[in-house]
């Protein structure tokens, strides 16, 4: 397997993305949002919009992208992600991305694309940007750079989390996130993740990662979107559908939590992850 | 409070109602689908068309023709519901839905509205027709006929169900099922439904049937959609997200098939349910 090298630069056209209220409730759905967040999950609320939701209008724009690559998506791991918040995110709108590969490096077993999506709404004012970095799995040794060292976020040593939260997924959740954009049969489809080396299909990223900024922004922003400036996070290990995840945060500086995500078993699924807060000041 | 009872007779224009496989997965989750039912959650098996979504088409139609009643959301609980199955529904497409209010009748407490409803497709083909009975709390007294007798399909006594099925549904049940297109508040918003005289938001009526039709569809017809015929029970009682729901099945006679749905403490929520099933033959 390779990866098509001259990708680098390669931007896409602006790619809009219209959604609606009830897009807005499905994500928090698919990211296991809970009765009791009724401000994001009822459109006579809002909807609230969950900051993580930016990966949302903004997949198109990747996935145009990241086609340029030339990889099989079974072979198409999401390695690290991160989102920063200008403002909260309107619960209706059409807005426009344009993504770009920042580079292509070699990790030896495989390949990393940096991809980054800047997003605006209709007055072109901008929104959220996203960084995403997708591994290419044996597409690496083509002698190339190994590229930028990944974000070190770690829990200060003998520490207590300040918060822990622990919720269950289903095993139908990947079956629903899925219905946000995120089609890969991967997710779904028991004859496609055994093509991709998996027992079963296997959770989004994405899905856990909107599983633990669930977390931060109740535990670190008091449940206010406006609060949350940027979430980053290394997708450090497989969820299946059904597991249990546990989010932790330390918070490390004013504004500044390290968090990390845990299945039951304690395996560590989101690491280096890093929630940049603030006071609702937009 | 009173209703319209010049409502009669009433008829809407078509109403058409377009639709991709993704509303047709959002459904099956709304009503409670397994991982294991992957073929009407996935894309790339068609997906597979539960036959009670025959419910989700003809809403709209439904709702523009109780709309002529003038009664207050909070006050309409849904009372019978009948869906005819012509053929099995496609994947995807755009249907076309005349309803008529066929009967106003005054049961004391409240009143009933009988609404037929009758979907064909692009090339004018009937796919299902849906009866809907529409109970008014407080609108009844005002001297009217109490109309037909209720359908009355009770199991045999003293004979043991042929197939049973528990589930769980989630305390976000009403909140996914809603997505499917009745957004009444009364299943999301605690305040409207206390309006409404319960202590917090109610399960769809038409979920709680979806659930039921899965358990006919999975053990009384083989799983294959084309072989149910018809499928219609009463709400008998209220169920809240969360709640545990037990369909049972008695084969009365070749294709016919008592249905009965309780909840985990043993409350009848559909009764005098009966579902029509025969071979594979269109």
């Amino acid at each position: 397997m390779s990866i098509k090298l001259d990708a680098v630069g390669k931007k896409t056209a602006p790619i809009k993305h219209k959604y609606a209220w009830k897009d807005v409730v499905l994500y928090a759905l698919g990211v296991g949002a809970k009765a009791d967040e009724l401000d994001f999950l009822f459109e006579l609320a809002g909807p609230k919009v969950l900051p993580t939701f930016a990966v949302v209008p903004s997949f198109g724009a990747l996935l145009s992208v990241t086609e340029a690559l030339g990889a099989d998506l079974a072979m198409i791991v999401h390695g690290e992600q991160k989102a920063i918040l200008h403002r909260p995110i309107p619960p209706s709108g059409e807005l426009s991305t344009v993504a770009e590969i920042k580079g292509i490096y070699d990790k030896g077993k495989g390949a990393v694309a940096l991809v980054e999506a800047k997003t605006v709404d209709e007055k072109n004012e901008p929104v959220f940007d996203n960084w995403f970095t997708v591994f290419v799995r044996g597409a690496g040794g083509f002698g190339g750079d190994r590229g930028p060292e990944p974000i070190k976020a770690d829990p200060p040593e003998g520490k207590a989390p300040d918060f822990t939260v622990s919720e269950a997924t289903t095993p139908e959740q990947a079956l629903l996130y899925r219905l946000s954009g995120d089609l890969n049969p991967l997710h779904a489809s028991p004859e496609f993740a055994k093509r991709g080396g998996f027992d079963r299909p296997i959770l989004h990223g994405l899905c856990t990662y909107g599983h633990a900024g669930r977390a931060v922004l109740k535990h670190a922003c008091g449940g206010d979107p406006a609060r949350l400036r940027s979430f980053a996070a290394r997708f450090a290990g497989v969820v299946f559908p059904g597991e249990t995840l546990t989010t932790m945060g330390w918070k490390v500086d004013p504004g500044k939590w390290v968090i990390q995500t845990k299945t039951q078993d304690g395996r560590l699924v989101l690491s280096n992850a890093l929630a940049e807060t603030g006071e609702t000041l937009r």
